[in-house]
C-alpha cells in the first residue's frame, strides 16, 4: 500500500508495521477476519496523511448481543441478526451500536483536525507541538480540487480554477509554508541569532500554517462514528475531511457489514421530510396536486429542495 | 395550579414558592416574560409528581447569536431569526441550540427516573435514600390508563382493562406498596424489635417499589432537551414519562417559541424515509407505480409502515 | 467458579460460557493472557449477581503508545513503560488511559444499578422491564452485613444487628418481595381475574422492589473506570456496590497491572491535603508545631480528619 | 476597559455593549450583582483577544439548593452554605457544581483554541473560516514573554531572551503572518490572477498561521469550569492560555465567591500525596525519619518533588 509521497520516516514505519503484522496470537474474543487484514496498515489520505486501524472491539454480533442483553456469542442465524440490526437503526435504538469500539491513528492537516475535534464523544491523544518538533509536511491541494468560492452555498467550493491560476496558488502556498517552517526551525536552532539557545517550541510554532500535518490517536464507538461519517461524508463537508471519512467508511464496511448496510439505507441515504413536506408528498402519493395552503408553509428554498428529493420539477409543487 | 392530591409538605412548598415569586430584581440578562411567569411554580404530573422550572438561560435570540458568533443581543428582525432557526434545525446544525439551558425540579416515580436517566448529557442531583427518609408516596395508575399488554408492540400498552379488574389491580398495588412502606418505616424505627436502634436507611429501603416517588434537580441544554422530548413525547414512550415530557414540551413552547416550532416541523413531526422507501416515493410522486425490484428490499413490516406514513393503502405499494 | 445460589438459567449460561471458551482464533491485536483466562466467566456477586468480562481492548502498552502517539506496539523496556504510566497518573494526564476499553455483563440489584448509572461516561444496554419478564431474584442481605444506621456518617451503616433481629428483617424482606413478585406474575397471567388478558408488563412491574435483580451490558474506558473504582471501592460507598467494584478492581489488576499499580499509589491510596492542611504539615515536617493562625482555618472536623491522615493524635494539631 | 490595541470593529462593539448595558429588566431568577456589573463587557487578553460574559445561571446558593434537592432559594445562613460548599468540594461531591452555568464570548489565537477545545464537556460555536473572512489579527508575543526552551520541563518556557533577539523573532513572526494574510486576501480577491473569481474561502485559509485570532461562544458548567481552571491556571500550562484562565478565574471569584474559595483551598492549592509519600510524611509528622524501605519506592524525581511540597531539604528525605 504505497504512500503518495514517501519519506524515510514513513518507510521505517512501514517496516515496523510489516513486523507487527507477523505476530499472531490466540484469543477468545470476537474477531473480524477482514479487520485483521486491515490492522496496523497505512491507508494514505491527501498528500501526506494516513489512517491506520490500531485496534477494534466487537462486530455486528456484539450489537445484537447487547440489544438482547444475552450472554452467548449469539446462536441465531445471520438473517435474524440483520433484521434486528436494521430494526435498531430504523428506530434510532442507538445504544447497542455504542458497544463496538475502534481506535485509529491518523495523520491529518491541522485545519482538518479542527473540524474533526468537534465530535466530542471520542478520545484523542495528539502529538504536542509544545513537546515535539513537528514534521515539515504541509497539505498542498492538488490542482484538481482547487475551486472558486461557491456563491449559492456560502461555505462551499465551486468550479475548478484554470490550471495556470491553480498552479500560481500552489506555488504561493508552498513558498509561504516553506518560509514559515524554515523560520520555525531557525527559531529552535537559534540560527542567525549569534547565540545558540533554542526558542521555546511552544512559541516557535505560532506561525506554522493550519495546513501543517499533525497526528493523533482517535478512539470512538460505532454509534458516534456513524454520526461522524454522516456529517463528514456528506457533500457539504469540506473535500479534505471527506477524504478521511471515505477511507474510514470503507473500513467500517469491512468491520460491521450489516450495521454499515443499515446505516447507509436508514441514515446516510435516507431523506427526512418535514411536517409540511409530508403534506405535499401525501397528496402526490395519492395522485393529487399538493394544496396551495400546505405549500405556502414551505419557503422557496424548501420547495426547490423538496423537488430535488422527489426527483420532480419544482413546478409540480406549485 | 393545584396538585391533584395535596399534603402538608406540598402546601408549605406552595407557600414558599409564592414568597419567592414576589422578589423581582433587575438584570441585564436576556429574559423571557412567559418563563418568568412559569418560574418556581409546580406543574402537577401523575398522582403525586410535579415539574418546576428553577432557572433558565437564553432564549431564541441566544440561538441566533451563537450561530452568528455575534456580540449583540441581535439587532435583526424576528423574521430573520425565525428563518435562521429553521435553517439550523433543518440542517442539523445543533450546537447553537446547546447555548440555551434549563434547570428543573422534578418529582417522579423511580421507574420513570430510570428511563429518564438514560439521557446522559445532563446534570442530576437526586434525593439520596441512603441519607434521607423517602416520602410515603407511590404512583398508582388511574383506572383510565391501565391497559393490557400490546401484542403487536412488544413493549407497549393496549386496550384499557375492564373497570372491575383495573380496580382490583389498583387495590393490590396500593396494599403491597403500603405494606412495604410500613416495614421500611418500622425498620428505621426499630419497631417490634424490642430494641430501638434504627436499621441503616440504605438497607431499609431495598424493598421499596419502583413506583415510589423520588425527586431531583435536572439541568440540560436545549439541544439535548429536544432529543429527550423527541423520544419521550413519542407514542412509543411509556405513558407515565410521556406525561412529564408533555409538561416540559409546553414549557419549552413558551420559552423558545421559534425553536419549538422548528423542532415540531423538522424533528418531531418529520418523517424519515429510507433509501428504498424513497425509491417508491419518487415513483409515486411522478405518478408511477413503484418498481417491484425496489419494493422487494422492504420487509412486509416496512411496507405497512410506509403506507401509514404516506396515507395510502398498502396495496398501492405492491 | 460456582454461583452462591444456582438455578437452571445459570447452569445453562455456564454451559454456554464453557462452549464459548473453547473457540480460540488468531488475532494481530494486543491481547492480555490473564484477561483471556477471565473472558466470559461469571464472577459471582452478592446472592444472585455476577460480573462477566465480555470483551476488552488494549493493555498497559496501549496507554504508553497513545501517550507517545507512536505507531509501534512499543519497543521499549517494561521498566520505561512503568515509569511513563506512573508519570501520567501522577500528573493527571488522563487521556491515554481512555485508550483502553472494557465491556462487562453485570447482574445487579436495581438500587445498585441506580448508583452505578450516575457514571455517565459509559455505554449501557439494560434488560427492559417493558419488554421482558424479569426473573424472580431479589437481593436479600446476609445477616453479617445488616447494620444499624451510622449516626456520625449520615449515609452509612454502623454496627451489625443482633442475629435475631437481622433474621426478622430478612424474613420480612423475603416475604414482601415474594408477595410483590407473585402479584407481578399474576398481573401478567390475568390470574384470579376471570379473564385471561395479561396486564401490560410496563405496568405490572411498578410494585417490584428496588432489590430486584436487573442486568446490563456496560462498557467504559480505563480512565472512567478508574473514576468509578475510586468512588465505588471507597469505604463510604454502599457495601453492595463495593462488592461489584472489588470484583472489577481484581479484573483490572490482571488486565493492566502497571496502570492498576499506579492507580492505587497515586489515586486510590493517595491523600489530598488542602491549602491549610499543608501549612500544618509543613510545620510538622520541619519539626515545629503548626501555628495557631493556620490551624484556625480548619474546622474541628477537618482537624480530626487530618490527624487520621497523619496518624497522629489530634492534640498534636492544636 | 480599554483594549490594548484598538480598531474600528472593536470600537463599534464597545458602543453596542454600552447600549446593551443600559437595558435592565425585572427577573425572578437568582442574580449576582457583581456579575451584572461584568456582563457583556470586554476583558482584554493578549494583544487582540478578549473574554466577555454573555450570560450566567445560578450562584453559590444554587449549588447548595441542588445538594439539598430543596425547593426554596435557601433560607439558611450564609455560614451554613459556606460549610456545605466546602464539604462538597473536599469530598468530591461534584454534581451540585454542575448546576451553575456560564457562557462566554472569547477571542483567542487558534493555537490557544486548540488547547481549550480538549475540554469536551462544554458547548462551542466558533466562527467558521469556510463561511466568514477572518480578521487580520495575529498573536505576536510581547518581548517580555519570549523565552527559551526549558530543558528540565520539556514542554515549558525558560529564561527570557535578550531584547535584541526577541525583537528579531517578533519581526519575523509579523512579516510572515502579514505575507500569509496578504496572500489569503489576494486568493479571495482573485488579485494578480487576471480573473476576478475568488478562491473558495475554505482553501484560501490553509496557510494562515495558528497564531491568527478566531472567536467563539463557549458555555460550560461550574464543575467543568473548575477542571478547566485547575489545568489552565497551572504553572505548567502555556503562558497564553493561562492569561485567559486567569481572567476567567477572576470572573468566577465574583460570580460564586464561596465555591471559588473552596476550589482554591481544596483543589487548586491542595497537594496530593501518593501512598509512599504519605508513609514518609507520617514519619516526619511523628518526629521520626522516614524509613529507607518506604523511601526506596519513590523515584529521585519524586523525592525532589516531595521536598518542594513539604518545604524541607531533600536530605531530610534520605
Amino acid at each position: 500500500m504505497p504512500m503518495k509521497k514517501n519519506n524515510p520516516a514513513m518507510e521505517m514505519m512501514d517496516r515496523d508495521i510489516a513486523a507487527m503484522r507477523r505476530r499472531t496470537v490466540g484469543t477468545l474474543r470476537v474477531t473480524v477476519p477482514a479487520m485483521e487484514k486491515a490492522l496496523y496498515r497505512r491507508f494514505p489520505a491527501l498528500d501526506h496523511g494516513f489512517v491506520r486501524v490500531v485496534d477494534y472491539m466487537g462486530a455486528d454480533s456484539a450489537v445484537v448481543q447487547a440489544a438482547r442483553v444475552s450472554y452467548g456469542r449469539g446462536t441465531r442465524k445471520t438473517s435474524d441478526d440483520r433484521g434486528l440490526i436494521r430494526y435498531l437503526m430504523r428506530h434510532w435504538h442507538t445504544t447497542p451500536f455504542e458497544m463496538c469500539e475502534i481506535k485509529l491513528h491518523v495523520k491529518l492537516p491541522i485545519f482538518v483536525a479542527r473540524q474533526w475535534v468537534r465530535h466530542r464523544m471520542s478520545s484523542i491523544n495528539e502529538l504536542s507541538a509544545r513537546y515535539s518538533v513537528l514534521d515539515r509536511e504541509f497539505y498542498v491541494p492538488d490542482e484538481s480540487v482547487i475551486g472558486v468560492q461557491d456563491m449559492a452555498n456560502r461555505q462551499g467550493r465551486g468550479n475548478i480554477l484554470p490550471r495556470e491560476r491553480a498552479r500560481r496558488i500552489i506555488d504561493i502556498l508552498r513558498d509561504d509554508a516553506a518560509r514559515c517552517y524554515d523560520h520555525y526551525e531557525g527559531f529552535m536552532k537559534g540560527e542567525g541569532a549569534g547565540q545558540p539557545e533554542p526558542l521555546a517550541r511552544e512559541l516557535a510554532r505560532i506561525n506554522l500554517p493550519v495546513g501543517l500535518y499533525t497526528q493523533w490517536y482517535w478512539k470512538t464507538d460505532l454509534h458516534n462514528l456513524f454520526n461522524f461519517l454522516r456529517l463528514r461524508m456528506d457533500v457539504h463537508a469540506q473535500h479534505e475531511i471527506r477524504e478521511y471519512a471515505g477511507i474510514i467508511g470503507d473500513i467500517v464496511g469491512k468491520w460491521v457489514p450489516l450495521s454499515w448496510e443499515a446505516f447507509r439505507d436508514y441514515r446516510q441515504e435516507s431523506v427526512s421530510l418535514s411536517r409540511h413536506e409530508m403534506l405535499a408528498v401525501r397528496a402526490l402519493a395519492s395522485g393529487k396536486r399538493p394544496r396551495k395552503a400546505d405549500l405556502s408553509a414551505l419557503s422557496g428554498r424548501e420547495i426547490r429542495e423538496l423537488a430535488v428529493k422527489l426527483g420532480v420539477r419544482p413546478e409540480r409543487l406549485r
